[in-house]
């Protein structure tokens, strides 16, 4: 016979009494703990839904790794401490294999960075997945996009297209296998959350790179009312865009999404403070550019000539 | 030219700077406001699945209000007050009738509850709804399922079976019109949050009928490990099921979902005060039984002759 709703809840979700929270599954609510002194609780959601997000026959370890993933990567924008989540998650039947792998990507990403699954709710229909996440941040400390300045540093954490590659792939085609380093790069995306809350108190405006650096860049640019100038030369753009043709190459690192990576302005005397973090956190972190005054966007080569910026980024409904 | 996802957010659902909430619409994350003193923050997740939950060609204005109903009906029955909520849509395509319709429904019974929208995602895909509400409750007074004691008054509020009625009548391909009554109970579930407030100190355990009357009750006695006699003379049947043979009469009282209104158990003391409510509130308080000492669900007629208990409750994958 198969599961029903309440033993699937029972079996696969409810990992005992909470731990930080007052209470977790199983009322009507979940009651949170208290953010950390000095703290406020910053929210975020994401849905990811099959045959878009992610594929009926991905991995679902990778499905619920990523699930969890991207929320948790809002935090690391925010510079926020992760604390617990909620799931909502619909399956088109119990499928317990399908069940044992998601749960276990999902709960191994969220053992690793102290976030407990506080409640939810199933139900029966196409694959979807819809993660709240919280954490603890003191409202001053928070890196927010509005809050650029003109001459901060414009950085960015690791390297840029490699995510895009493996969506380019498999539009051609030519699908990646899933040890692939770029492949790796977009099923397995590693949240920031260590260098978000690094850059507490260092850091001006921040956002995570899921639409592409150009349009997430935008955003910033379009809530601080700033401009930027970003150096192409000096985007870290990842090795396995070695070979392509310079055009694609440029297009997947500026404008692919997926990479996960975190965009971030700093005043220019923390300089040796954030070379320092990327240092201790064996993380790349590439000074890119600067903000200025006035408004959008300027790319140029090592020389200072003008590239144009022709790519967009990411929009569900473009 | 299509609506793009950023104007979507900015037309639909950006209504300007955030009243309660630190930080809203617009950024990684929500930043919310610390719950009143000596408050925590109860938390509850619900996905609404077109074809499921409700019907594609449904007034929007109905869908967009039970998505939040549904949501607030788990606040009220922690005893929680409403504070904000964040919002994950996929729609298939962007039609502004149905999301100017769909907002209009959402807003009016978010600003009835000051129940505050602070963040979301918009993707494309078949219709889904996924809501995360927020409320204040101090955590003491908490109305969990887990709290009934042996002696403890069962009561119920407003009155069962008139939503399932309309879900009956459509299964029978005989649906009701959008104005008949029992339809609206289906499809305009008020929640009982004002209940919910005024029973934190004077009842135990409360849940929300979602399920039915017999599966949510289990609950209850699951959670606190004890058992119930329910007098079913006393349950406040709805007068729309009036002339109903009577086992399909109790099945749709005792076993139909949707009726959100509250069960809950409270100490005999509290019985003037509790009906004190109902007439401050206008809402209908109905004694229908007690918790008793061991475990499982005995149903009775007026004369105390037992009755079957063979309805159960809804399950999404039985």
């Amino acid at each position: 016979m198969p599961l029903g709703e309440f033993e699937l809840i029972a079996r696969y979700f409810d990992r005992g009494p909470a731990r930080e929270a007052i209470l977790g599954i199983g009322d009507d609510c979940a009651l949170l703990a208290p953010p950390s002194p000095h703290c406020v609780t910053a929210v975020s959601t994401d849905m990811l839904l099959a045959g878009r997000h992610f594929l009926a026959d991905d991995d679902p370890a990778t499905v619920g790794h990523k699930a969890l993933a991207v929320n948790l990567s809002d935090l690391a924008a925010m510079g926020a401490r992760p604390s617990a989540f909620t799931l909502a998650l619909a399956v088109p039947q119990v499928d317990e294999a399908w069940l044992g792998g998601f749960c276990a990507g999902l709960f191994a990403i969220a053992d690793r960075h102290g976030c407990e699954l506080v409640g939810g709710d199933t139900t029966r229909g196409p694959t979807t997945i819809c993660i709240t996440v919280f954490g603890d941040v003191p409202p001053g400390a928070a890196l927010r996009r509005d809050a650029a300045q003109p001459d901060d540093d414009l950085w960015v954490s690791g390297t840029l297209g490699a995510a895009a590659l493996a969506v380019h792939a498999l539009g051609e085609g030519r699908p990646r296998s899933p040890g692939d380093p770029a492949r790796m790069r977009l099923d397995r995306p590693e949240p920031r959350v260590a260098l978000g809350l690094s850059l507490r108190h260092l850091a001006r405006a921040a956002i995570d790179l899921s639409d592409g650096l150009i349009g997430d860049l935008g955003h910033i640019l379009d809530r601080s009312r700033v401009g930027a100038e970003v150096d192409w030369s000096a985007v870290p753009v990842d090795p396995s865009l070695d070979g392509l043709p310079e055009p694609l190459r440029r297009r997947l690192a500026l404008a692919g999404g997926d990479d996960y990576e975190l965009l971030f302005t700093a005043a220019p005397e923390n300089r040796s403070a954030i070379e320092a973090i990327g240092g201790r956190l064996g993380l790349p972190l590439a000074r890119i550019g600067r903000i200025v005054a006035g408004e959008g966007l300027r790319l140029h080569d090592a020389r200072g000539r003008p590239l144009a910026v022709d790519a967009h980024g990411f929009d569900h409904f473009a």
